[in-house]
């Protein structure tokens, strides 16, 4: 389905720029698997380095975000990009860092309120406050 | 510029209805402060009603998300949307709620990283794992 | 603040293609009123020519659908993308055809109601029911 | 695929709430059927109680605007959102309330302008005309 | 899946407007292949007539952009749209105009980027600067 | 009317790692000129530098796509998108990158186009031809 290839373990072995990002990959999230994106992303090396250690950055646990809201909030972009594998993906993640069901239905909940009243704000073309203004 | 009347607090007070959801939004937020938005919905008192019961649920303070976290999703949301006054009336809430420089910050990293990939992933067409899947 | 020239009256009538297409837009609209969109367009006559004709085609008013219903979902569309002049664009020309300000709330809210459950159904990535397949 | 579980009748009834939510669906449209989407947000009952209770008033069948006008711009903010689900459901409820093919093909014919005349408008950063403004 | 029928070539070649149209397209691409979106179209045939000629002269060959990077530009749009049908199919056809696997990544660099720096202006509301305005 | 202050070059120069990508913008683009994207992202030094460092790699001059190429991309992302300062900006730069009317007047067809189809396509959810899958 996608419109690239998908590398294997093997074929990413055999690329010394590929292999080193997929070394990395594992070696942070100190896991073995390695998701389809970056196997697809593998057909351009320069592209797959750039976005891996940007991710890297942005992710990073010792921000001042911790790491579960982040998830949340590419979860809420993904859904209002309607980027499929990205809300799976994502969704998968914030579980395992701990989402519980409730939080996801509050997530779900302010997803659903910020599309409507972006929505009616985007329709009736509301004038920001002066009060919003830095 | 909105495509509507915004309602000043004088017609504000001469209809029940919109007086009662301007009364309420002061005595949640203990401000006297009524934005733009709201004074837009007045003139349809059914979706005033209808937003401001959904909207006083949804960012309710004592849920399984605190309230600044939600206030971040917002953001997100309407970053993804171009919604120019949903974004500065919730970035101002959200500094209002303690929202950090380094906060701040680090959700336009996530924000614009969650774009990136996003795009990249639609690009590619790339299918979700089978690990990603419930 | 547009990134082209807006051509005035006295350009337009200096160029047989741009002459012939406001002299047309006057026509069918009855009107002597020519908006931006169209002088902006007439830097490009072979794009302000298609769009006209297409635009006439699409919104004649003697087809399946009444002028105001196609108003209607032009407001939708142009509210989902975040078109501000569409916006203002559209809304004015329904309220010409008559549109009423309760038909304008009904609007407002299935507009809100549909963002809403579009995010919703995209957060859970809910399947399509075989029922609702051709 | 969903990132939710479905839940089955036997489990809807099983929960007072959601038992409650899925009766009136099926007494307010007099059918039998409940669709995945409700199925899905029964995982969630407040976001499941609120988002019925909404649509049941927006999509009231004692409006100011019809049915199938509502469910036409349903469609065409589902189209612009690309929310697959939400296409097929509202499509197919626009049939059920008859919608012809001509109908169909004019609300095609709109969106698909309205999206192609927002972009060039876009593109073009028109100002908004003063004729346009309230 | 579609939420229309695709036509068959036996029912295009019954139908004159339709089957005058697939000729065309047939003659303009030199192949025999009529794609799904055609034959979707081919239920309004008014839709897919004027569709078909506007796309004809848009993308033909002797402008002055070549025609591989309208097809680049054609898959920038479908992939900030998420129209995934677009993107396979443009991403095929810009391929068989020459695409190299260089151009693609590069393609897709522009476009991750494209989305990352359009979210974080818009998240931070940049005001156009003076030197960008005509 | 930004959600962040424009830093002054006087308060960049004060600011070792905002003069050092000050610096380096002059010195790429070979002009003294910064525009107001990277007065704003200089409130958040880490993500100015990323940014800055993703640009300069992703647009740079000796790639297989020309400068040029890559510009009337970024226009259509940030068209689709709806980013009003992103419009601006790179259509000011593909000018200066010698853009003629008659090829921005195609880019504006070419993006018209595409979001036109693409909501048909996305309107009809159309499948993906087996023809055009990898």
């Amino acid at each position: 389905m996608a419109t690239v290839r998908l590398w294997t373990d093997a074929e990413a072995d055999a690329d010394p720029r590929v292999k080193a990002v997929f070394d990395d990959i594992r070696a942070v999230r100190r896991a073995d698997f390695i998701n389809n994106f970056w196997r697809a992303l593998a057909n351009q090396p320069t592209v797959l380095e750039r976005t891996w250690a940007d991710l890297k950055q942005v992710m990073a646990a010792d921000g001042a975000l911790d790491p579960l809201t982040k998830e949340l909030i590419y979860i809420a972009v993904s859904t209002a990009n309607g980027c499929s594998y990205c809300i799976h993906s994502h969704t998968a993640v914030a579980r395992s860092k701990g989402m519980t069901d409730a939080q996801y239905g509050e997530l779900l909940a302010v997803i659903g309120m910020a599309n409507h009243t972006n929505a009616l704000v985007t329709g009736m073309q509301v004038a920001v406050d002066r009060e919003f203004q830095v």
